[in-house]
């Protein structure tokens, strides 16, 4: 069976290998030349409007997917016309505007940070009026790895960040969001089959810096384990979605607040493809495919670390034991997920120590 | 960097799977224009006395290796004098030739079952008269999966055997072998390193039927463990090998006789991908470009068991927990290896009952 993802980065990358055992080949589209999962199979290099080549992906696959929340609304029209494409367009949607996104939490009784829609100067005093300082000014499309965001922690902040997000247009799609003191940040990946059997991952702990993801921790018996099940239950049941989506929360006097959703694989899941029976690449093409899904249980304790900028020398982490190296061949450059890592252990202590080797590798190379 | 491989088979594939999150790259030479490695690299189509195709392959990479061991001594030669060939030519040779094989085992001090090198049907008579029977009669070179081979239960199967393997040519190059009432089939595999490191995997007893493996498990604290070690090491430090090699050995009467080698990952590691911290795939790149072993050890109760022909449904397959799917991406044919499911558990009972589970559907589709 041959899998078409929209997008060909480091998420298709660790598809494609996950997918390979399961006989599945795969057809790339992305417009960068030098997409990192193009050896992996075969890639259309195209824009994602150009129908011509939209319609030979079509032609060569069996089922689509993506590996990229942006991909623009009508590539997916045009797709999921023609070919099965999951998850459903709906998601993709709904992810790609903070402001539905919220709406959808709002809808489904899921807390979330107080918030509302800016569009003009004007729109954003009467917001900060509203929700109060600090907050976070946000586009409500293509934010990314802290980009696109403003954070306003007093009134002599909000010009700055309008300047910054708003001025470029007459009328900004932005929102304004409560600054979240937030305790930890969790996610709960989900994946839910084709006939609507669902599956969770133990929580994860992530922790950011400059709005890029550092390090993801999962954790077994968390205490909002079933909370986090059970708001990721609510979305793709609502969705009716197939496949994994990846939802994350900020934890705020012990309890779970919305932040975003992924309609995708996911970065803090990276440690399931050592540290869980069955990996969240694996369980996404086995729900697409419409196979029983696999086995979300940890096997051990694991923790996964993000290679930003530049990667440690391999030799140094292959010298750690437990270290599982997972570069995405793209060329170094500040601020760039280029790889990661995942520490294996027997026990906790033993995961803490190797941790603190690894990170020590990571802080004396990344940028 | 970029890794050449000598054979685009399942092992190929399996190298290359493995090899991506290392950075590494992979050319493929393979005569068979299917070769199932191929969609995971560069294949290029050419039959391994192709000087030109075999220059245009050293040209693009960095190391050469090789995941089939009947390749020609000349290609090695070729390719070794152009780019480090690891491991190197003389473990090829010596592997390739059941009495050449046999004599290093000799001279390492290695106990093998009693042997005689056989070229005419009076050799032969001379053979079956100083072994006794029953024993077994092999071609010299490129036997494997039980081929040829044949038993000679009693002096009535001489002529048969003789007219199978030998007669066919003036000067046969057979081995006539003591059938060995063996107790058990155990393998062992060694990893070594560029700088000689040395790891060891916990050896693993495997069935064979019809001369083809069938199903292979690690055993934990085996008692003939340090024995196989022992072995293994002579053969590899003699060889100065690097990267990973596979020692078959028979259990009589408690120790261990040596049956052959292969000079490159083994079917018999399969379980390592899952059922080790480093699989022998991921261990055998490390050891060719130089960078520390990976551990060695078991991450928990693990089971292999092969495909052979036809492999059973992906959804029956993936129903049964802790059933990991490797398709190898080749066409169903009666008595080929066409992929494998590694089982993981929590324990030897839980491992037990999913091995069950797997066993029937395996026995139920196989030819």
């Amino acid at each position: 069976m041959k899998i078409g993802i929209l997008g060909a980065g480091q998420l298709g990358r660790m598809l494609a290998l996950a997918g390979y055992p399961l006989d599945l080949d795969f057809v790339f589209l992305d417009p960068a030349p030098e997409a990192c999962a193009a050896p992996l199979g075969e890639h259309l290099y195209a824009a994602y409007e150009d129908e011509n080549a939209l319609a030979e992906f079509c032609r060569q696959i069996d089922i689509a997917t993506y590996e990229f929340e942006n991909v623009p609304a009508k590539t997916a029209e045009f797709v999921a016309h023609r070919v099965p494409l999951l998850p459903a367009p709906l998601a993709l949607s709904v992810g790609q505007d903070r402001l539905s996104e919220k709406q959808l939490f709002d809808q489904l009784g899921i807390p979330v940070p107080r918030y509302m829609p800016v569009a003009t100067r004007e729109a954003l005093d009467l917001a900060v009026r509203h929700i109060g300082l600090p907050a976070v000014l946000k586009t409500r499309r293509l934010g990314y790895d802290g980009k696109g965001q403003a954070l306003l922690r007093a009134a002599a902040d909000v010009d700055a960040a309008w300047q910054k997000l708003g001025a470029s247009s007459g009328s900004a799609k932005l929102i304004l969001e409560a600054f979240v003191p937030f305790e930890r940040e969790l996610s709960c990946l989900a994946v839910r089959g084709r006939r609507g059997e669902l599956a969770f991952y133990p929580v994860v702990e992530n922790v950011h810096r400059d709005g890029i993801l550092r390090v993801a921790t999962p954790r077994a018996n968390d205490p909002l384990q079933s909370e986090a099940e059970d708001y990721a239950r609510r979305v793709v049941e609502h969705l009716d979605y197939t496949g994994v989506l990846a939802f994350e929360f900020f934890v705020a006097d012990g309890h779970l607040l919305a932040n975003e959703i992924a309609p995708r694989v996911h970065n803090s899941g990276h440690w399931t493809i050592e540290g869980a029976e069955c990996s969240q690449f694996e369980n996404h093409l086995r729900a697409i495919t419409g196979l029983p899904l696999g086995s979300t249980a940890l096997r051990g304790p694991s923790v996964m670390v993000n290679f930003i900028g530049h990667p440690p020398a391999d030799a140094d982490l292959a010298a750690i034991p437990g270290v599982h190296i997972h570069h995405y061949g793209k060329t170094p450059k500040p601020q760039r997920k280029v790889g990661h890592a995942t520490v294996t252990a027997a026990d906790e202590a033993e995961l803490k120590q190797r941790l603190q080797r690894l990170q020590a590798l990571v802080d004396a190379s990344a940028q």
